[in-house]
């Protein structure tokens, strides 16, 4: 397997991650999930967008453009021998001396992996999270490397024997699950909750609003259950949700 | 610089964390940071037990004893030519394959770096901070590597001109600082917010608590200000608190 780190491909096994990096030391950093098909990354102008935005909130400056990104993108495939791959974009605040003030000339560290798309899945099994997606941080509406929420929510979801874990925020209405957002088909309607109830603001969800397919509305747990159908939907995939908890949900796949 | 990295002591620039670690990409792991005096640290056995107890929240194996711990923290400082150093120990649930499941069988990284114990500092300036803790999570709980809010909360105050920042809770109550409990003297007596209140339970808090020395009591930010004396301790240093926002504290140090 060959990884790109700070503009060079190498293989994996050589890559190294400085132990002083504030991305390991403190989560000081963001990601991004990307679908790439026939060589490249179609909404890669989005998710470039999403990562400056995401890193403009913690102060990290994106030590490459979007055209440099591209030729990442395609470098890494080529490299991997993929056209289609899930790849993911890593980037911290680099390495940083003791404490928490970053260093006054950060030197950001950007890693790019790619590996087989997975399988297409089916229809998925979700139950209602303890953990709390928390509406009022501004790091909700960000992909940052504090990722231990979704990874015990994701956690209990396996050991409940679901597929994901469905998250409400702290007012108690629909946000997402620990991956993807989540579209509802109430009264003949797609809805989405908004950022501002808690989902991260993915790239699938932000195509289909921009398409004119999907609405932003806020949603209770009532209305999930009673919806006409419910889809969880990423970077990566687009699946119908079976069953919420002991509620069965009818099979309808997004238009 | 020397480190000790997975029971082997080896040069910094030449440790390194695999780029496919759930601690660089998930945040997916936990920290102590202790004083070490005389080279060894005196609240190891805490330190070790707190450790332990974040290890079993996150269901991360701690692949080290305690005693094995001291022997490390032995090991580095003597390599390091240190006998009083600040200490971290840094434990990720290791490398992972893609998502967000942890693998069957985990390979936890642990890294234990030491350096120079930082001079004692003076009085401290803090400002509230907009980023709040929320002591409903169990995060708030342990010392986990989903440190953002309070890298984020230290910027805030360094832009202000603070040297740290004072984080409320969700309740509006008083938490702690980005990096310290707090001691408040109210009434002749040292009080702290409990754990419930989204303090993290310090080594430094708990060694006074034991002591007979300090009792837990929600604070007010109303308290706080009107407070006899405020202290901000961690495992590190123990430094009064002289001004908040706009209000002056009495520089009274704890006995």
């Amino acid at each position: 397997m060959t990884v790109w780190l700070n503009g060079a491909l190498r293989p994996a096994s050589e890559a190294r991650i400085d132990p002083a990096d504030r991305g390991f030391l403190l989560g000081d950093g963001l990601f991004e999930t990307m679908a790439a098909h026939a060589g490249a990354v179609p909404e890669l102008t989005r998710h470039y967008a999403r990562l400056c935005a995401g890193a403009a909130l913690l102060r990290i400056p994106v030590p490459l453009t979007r055209q440099e990104l591209a030729v990442a993108v395609h470098d890494l495939l080529a490299a991997q021998r993929l056209t289609d791959a899930a790849l993911r974009l890593t980037l911290t605040r680099g390495p940083g001396p003791r404490g928490l003030l970053p260093p006054s000339a950060p030197a950001p560290t950007l890693l790019l992996t790619a590996a087989s798309l997975p399988p297409p899945g089916g229809p998925l099994r979700l139950v209602t999270s303890a953990i709390r997606r928390d509406e009022d941080s501004p790091l909700s509406a960000i992909k940052s490397l504090n990722y231990l929420p979704g990874v015990l929510a994701r956690m209990e979801a396996a050991e409940r024997g679901a597929d994901d874990a469905l998250l409400l925020n702290r007012a108690g209405r629909v946000a997402e699950t620990s991956i993807a957002n989540l579209f509802v088909r109430l009264r003949g309607e797609w809805v989405t909750p908004p950022v501002a109830e808690g989902a991260l603001p993915g790239i699938r969800r932000a195509c289909l609003l921009d398409a004119g397919k999907l609405r932003e509305a806020p949603v209770t747990p009532e209305e999930l259950r009673q919806a006409e159908a419910v889809c969880a939907g990423n970077a990566l995939s687009l699946r119908p949700v079976s069953m919420i908890d002991n509620y069965s949900l009818p099979s309808l796949n997004m238009p």
